[in-house]
């Protein structure tokens, strides 16, 4: 059994460099079960995780959902469209009903910053964040960190480009965090209007995206939320894939060894043409991949879940 | 292996104190199974139960299924927003459906009084009310019970207050039948607009909320449902707290000893005080941490569970 | 085990008459699981399945999940409303990201003629054609010789009539491929607006419904799509139930043996009298009971699971 000292995962801020490493070691040993046969271990038998999904949500829903059963909990999965949620209920008052029923871990996605920080102050179970608001989404970030150690073997010393809204990218904030503590260098971009003042202190940040690509290991690009179209933010997709798209040719001024990500789903031909999203250097199927791996250290850390060989 | 001689549990009305008993005391049993580490029992393995849910429900449909998940069995929900009863099918038709593919019990939730009943007479599955109309929500009246005699000891001899929209309320309905065939007492309370006629044969009646508080060991709380509000039944929120409301000062009435209940979801500051929700006396989440109890005794029993112990 | 020569399912048209013979005989193993009182074998533990749902469905959902988890897989069901499907994403995009999660098969259901065999050629995943457009519903056709061969003995030399909606109809067509290969002779039977073009190479066509059922072994009745209405296909529902409905008295010229068959959900008095729906000659209840086993059957097959009995 491995010590983890934290009891929930609410974001990337509060671990320690040691913390990340273990989790990602962890998900380098767990990524074998999924390659057997048999893709299941009874490590967390008679354990219930519910997932508590207040934004919609296939890919991350279903990750979490795939890890949880590789290691053989119990499953709750509650979408709010469906639930008491309508009826007027508190966030505080919904968990603390959930929780009442014993489960021994709530997997939360809030559209509110801070949501899960709040369960885990007024709650016993142990959260874990799924992504909240434009805060944190703790499992991409170390999914990101641990497909990029897979593809380009460590983290320290990178160059990693972050390409699109930061403003409203829980991804690139997690990432902003996890990032420097492993050594990496950040380099952020994204047209004024979506990159929040006071990030110099932490990232390198440029507004010309040949710039941020110039030298990099590893270049992220983020979802353009179509339905953020109305606040004035960019003048047109077009205009946004002509000045921030990743094309063939920006891609060239990068390492040659780059590898390109993606959080999904893709806007093809929008953030990211699409001869790059499936081109050699894109690594966002093998995101998808480890992010079952990944959550399921997560789970495991966690849950303190004894012996996986079995 | 304990007895139970009923094939079904659509209502309070049709078990006697003893079936009530069995019920309450299986429940005791098994709610030491939730307090494992490993919370999961394989009494039930291989049985297949059918949550079919005709009304949107977060609490009562998980209560349900981690109570079929600790016991072992496969589920399969259905919530009817995304189901062929959209396509214009019958109930019957959609209930002879699910009973063709064989499965081993069928919970459900209808807007329809009398829609359990329905399915019962016309199929061979066993059938579980999960709440049908202002009818029944039998395992509601049952985990109340449950967490009364929990809490006070007993049930004979108390003194039980419910307030609120006596109406409308499943749980109200349940609950009067229960509580005077275990030897408690009921005491209803609401305004007369919410309060149906003839009830002065089962209960005492009052419209006046110091009354029914008065000595009282229990308060049942029931929840104003506020799509009602057009309905004309009270004239405001606002209104309805300052008359019918559980504050701290009105809590003073009752025996020291009084707990107080809720079968949630709560509005608050409508019919109940945060105060008295988070106070000393409330013992609203035990009832839903009791919920998981009771409906695995019901499972247990009506599927002939066999050995629990394991 | 069992030799299977195909991959995927994605329609009866590419299957051989010994291919669908070794499914039935399969089926009829596997039937027997579900007559036992623990409804379940180890056959496909640590096998993911996801259920890729694009079109509302309650029984062939429910059919799939409860073969699924008789088989002891895990399974992960999606539905689009409540998914990134709604974010734009492209449907080889949704599937490639599912993909990258390694489950062992995608059951999946779609709008769109042949997007199941769009995603199993370019996926790894096994693909299940769960029914895509008007089409293929292979799984469908299959139960329904299930059923036939199971009530008439067999299927070579029978006579079956397929009534109604034959133009938007993947039932019907899954059972034109599939009937003659098992020597099987089928006659159409719909309005002409409702009967595309060019069937006389493979069937009987008739507009009157008593020609086709005339001496007939079983007749299929297809289900009208209320929502085809507006299409102005046939000019009212009761016009419809006039000329196309299975009444008793239509019924009296088919062979004394006839079974009546449906697909569902029904709508009595429109397509089929409730007589004839609920009557002796009635079939459609154990349709959807062998559906079940010929889903296990399928699973089994492509899944290569080995040892059924355990």
């Amino acid at each position: 059994m491995i010590r983890f000292p934290h009891r929930h995962l609410l974001g990337i801020e509060p671990l320690d460099a040691t913390h990340i490493q273990t989790i990602l070691d962890t998900a380098d040993t767990l990524r074998e079960v999924l390659e057997r046969p048999i893709k299941k271990v009874p490590t967390l038998r008679g354990k219930t995780i519910v997932n508590l999904f207040y934004e919609a949500s296939t890919r991350t829903r279903s990750s979490f959902e795939m890890a949880e059963k590789a290691l053989s909990a119990d499953t709750l999965s509650i979408a709010t469209a469906a639930s008491s949620v309508t009826k007027g209920e508190t966030l505080l008052d919904t968990a603390r009903n959930l929780e009442a029923m014993n489960p021994d871990m709530i997997v939360m996605r809030h559209a509110c910053a801070g949501a899960p920080n709040f369960l885990a102050k007024h709650c016993k179970s142990v959260i874990v964040n799924a992504g909240d608001g434009a805060h944190e989404h703790p499992t991409q970030a170390l999914l990101d960190a641990f497909t990029l150690r897979q593809k380009r073997g460590k983290l320290k010393g990178l160059r990693v480009a972050i390409v699109g809204d930061i403003l409203h990218s829980r991804v690139a904030r997690s990432n902003l965090w996890l990032l420097p503590k492993m050594g990496a260098q950040v380099v952020l971009c994204g047209p004024p209007t979506l990159m929040p003042p006071g990030l110099e202190r932490m990232a390198k940040v440029t507004h010309r995206i040949e710039e941020a690509i110039e030298g990099a290991d590893a270049i992220m690009m983020l979802r353009i939320q179509l339905e953020r179209m109305g606040g004035g933010f960019f003048p047109s997709l077009r205009e946004y894939h002509l000045r921030f798209g990743l094309t063939v040719e920006r891609l060239a001024r990068a390492k040659k060894e780059v590898v390109v990500m993606h959080p999904g789903p893709l806007n093809r031909g929008v953030e990211i043409a699409s001869e790059v999203a499936d081109g050699p250097a894109s690594v966002i199927l093998d995101q998808v991949t480890n992010g079952v791996a990944v959550r399921m250290a997560v789970l495991y850390l966690l849950l303190g879940g004894g012996e996986v060989t079995a």
